[in-house]
């Protein structure tokens, strides 16, 4: 079985290791860096930046804990070789992986030009053509550009290249206040440049829990991040070596001055220039329609990650890559995608997965919530990171897990009890009566499902 | 209903509030601190100890990620400070918790004189009897002495002890390679003492799997820990202001010579003294033995936790509380205790829950394993800790997860996947088609699921 991939990045490398474990013979086609987004310019490189920026900020509260600390620098040269550092040993890593599996791999920029073959014009010169049994279209997504005055000036970026500026600018305009805006705002606040934040929606992090967004958005004020909600940006302008960005609030005109403007408002499919409407491949707007086993219209061609839209998220990409995969190689595949988690990696780091209590209620529910407070926390308040809290959202009648919102430290990996939980459906007395080791962060979930029956223990009544 | 609860431990408190919650009226009496061990001697002080002790050798490597610090040091003073204030703060927090149930907070020490009745020697003044319908007996456990000479001299020091330290000891020698044993190890050698750990048994943390608690072992000697497994103490004599422990090894006597002599050979429950055999409570050893819902022999009279024997963990006590409340009040209460965490909180963390992969095999099952190192982890690679792995203990016929064992960065919240995959009797496939965020140390968790049946995707195959 001969299977293309076009693209490197999480969904599409996972897929490749797959099929090629289950006895394919895959290529796989790149025509940047192995590793996509995610690696290379996304969720890799942020999470280094976020990684030293908090610990630089700690370093404010580490006397009180015992230690001394005097003199605390920030030398960004080598934070930004450490990033590229530690990009570069996975991508590295992505390679071995595909050469163990006898993945082969092509560096160029590949477009079907039929049903069975893609046509490759490859980064060091020529062409090549790919005859295909199946193909896995993952070919990923863009930041989307807003089409106002000043757009192209040059001191505004995009997020790819908000991670590597040749220094910490003194003040930055993040436009847009999703999950990328969000850490940036964290990274550049704690290393002190002024941030401000402006979203038009009314809250940043929108689609989340807003009980939950509460403690990052109190984080960053804290780190005087100012964030103007229910604004529009007009234009973008330059004013003396600086950047002018016009916002409007309830009909009233004002402006920012920035060094830097980010432009973090949203990422699009990349389908453009890869031949998909030519032979035939059913778009959705930009996105590529895919059934529930990743099929596009064509059946011996698959989709998989951001190229089909919905959830842009690596762990979704490599999770239907997989599904496809086995699909192709004639496997029983399934993922549970009511198990996706979201993760914010500021502080306190944000995890939610499921349902929000809004959502819960608009799906027909009779809600029950349960929350607990990590400033109750005996782990975190040693930790000193007694920010945030956890919450449950329970069916009412049948105690089910509909969903868990954490805002609080280890977030991001406590999640996955709550994943598990409602991949198994499991109800809220499961969790009661699942022991949670003593100290840990994890009591505070323990603690919040004993609140959706009023028995929660640690929580001085009222 | 009159319930009175003899002990302020973790146990204890928790058994009087969920009691109060459900409508009882309840006494507690405690002895010394409310809290017990745990949160006075016990989990609380040592973790705090253990943060600063790693941020503290942590900040060796932080110039590596782009920060630049200079001078660190550590301030004994202000560390025991710190501890007494969280330890503080925690009790105070417990006082309240009871204080707004409405529990009666009786100090002195108890001993029951009858089936219906405890007598309390006040800590102030007087006596006062108290009856009750039901009695909780929650009375903990106690540093057990060892025979041998020398054990009662004057640097030869108990775990509680070792928390409390008027300075951080040149050296210091452990007798015990157990939970405690190792956490001191892990923070007196990362303040800066010369530690060596004696134990009898041929690993330290013997009851753990041993793949699992290598790490640990490296990292202890890398920051020169001398471990001395199969080795027996003989004496400590006093030399020249220094302790000198004759220690036996395949018949061959040496000496250690240290500042301080840590006993941490155990702790047995404290169950002289409060009236037990004198009323016919059934004891087994020093244990009082119960049956699943915490009955002793005495109907009306339940006990919980460390004098309970078994399991010595303050969640197991908190847990064990819970069901001889719930189960006094009519309730119908189960606690899974197959989903028990063990946690020890070195650097990397060991959390460890179900069987290990020698018991699964002991127990008859057809044993397969999942194994994934945290090197290959990217989160973990941008925090710094790479160190550990994750190791699932699976039935081959059914898949059914029979244990899960960690050692790495958050490994003691991230365990809580693991108990509830057990509490719901999850099978491998079903952790496999859970999403696991990215980039998140759990990764690794559902790559070791992967492993288990060779469909690991980030392992360069050989």
């Amino acid at each position: 079985m001969r299977i293309a991939v076009l693209g490197g990045g999480p969904g599409g490398y996972v897929a490749a290791i797959r099929a090629a474990q289950l006895g394919a013979e895959v290529t796989i086609i790149e025509k940047e860096a192995l590793g996509g987004t995610c690696l290379n310019v996304g969720c890799i490189p942020t999470k280094v930046l976020l990684h030293t920026a908090e610990l630089y900020s700690h370093m404010k509260e580490v006397n009180d804990i015992g230690l001394v600390v005097e003199k605390v620098g920030l030398d960004w040269d080598k934070l930004q070789e450490r990033k590229n550092n530690v990009v570069k040993q996975l991508v590295d890593g992505v390679k071995a992986l595909l050469n163990s599996n006898k993945v082969k791999i092509m560096h160029g920029r590949g477009h079907f030009i039929s049903k069975n073959q893609l046509e490759v014009q490859l980064t060091d010169e020529g062409k090549e053509i790919i005859d295909f049994d199946y193909a896995i279209v993952a070919v990923g997504s863009e930041s989307t550009k807003i089409p106002i005055e000043g757009a192209t000036l040059e001191n505004v970026i995009n997020s790819d290249e908000a991670l590597s500026l040749e220094e910490i600018p003194k003040s930055i305009c993040i436009i847009g206040g999703g999950v990328i805006g969000t850490e940036f705002a964290s990274i550049y606040s704690r290393l002190g440049s002024k941030v401000t934040v402006v979203e038009m929606l009314p809250n940043i992090l929108n689609t989340m829990d807003q009980e939950i967004v509460q403690y990052v958005e109190h984080e960053l004020e804290k780190n005087k991040v100012e964030i103007k909600t229910n604004t529009k940006v007009k234009a973008i302008k330059e004013d003396k070596g600086l950047l002018e960005v016009s916002i409007s609030y309830d009909n009233t005109e004002t402006k920012i001055q920035a060094e830097k403007v980010l432009i973090a408002t949203g990422r699009k499919p990349s389908t453009d220039h890869v031949g998909l409407k030519e032979i035939g491949i059913k778009l959705n707007g930009k996105a590529i329609d895919i059934n529930k086993k990743m099929q596009t219209n064509i059946n011996n061609i698959y989709a998989i990650g951001d190229c089909t839209g919905g959830i842009m998220l690596a762990h979704v990409a490599s999770a239907q890559g997989i599904v496809a995969a086995e699909t192709i190689m004639g496997e029983e595949a399934t993922i549970d995608f009511k198990t996706i988690p979201s993760c914010v990696y500021t502080k306190p780091e944000i995890a939610t997965v499921g349902l929000t209590e809004e959502e819960a209620k608009t799906a027909g529910y009779n809600v029950k919530t349960g929350k607990f407070p990590f400033m109750a926390n005996g782990k975190s308040l040693i930790m000193q990171e007694t920010e945030g809290m956890v919450k449950f959202v329970a069916d009412a009648k049948t105690g089910e897990v509909l969903g868990l919102h954490i805002a609080g430290p280890r977030a991001t990996d406590m999640i996955a009890e709550g994943s598990l939980a409602i991949r198994l459906e499991a109800t809220i007395d499961e969790i009661i009566t699942t022991i949670h080791g003593h100290p840990t962060v994890s009591e505070a979930v323990l603690e919040a499902a004993h609140d959706v029956y009023d028995s929660c223990i640690h929580v001085v009544k009222r």
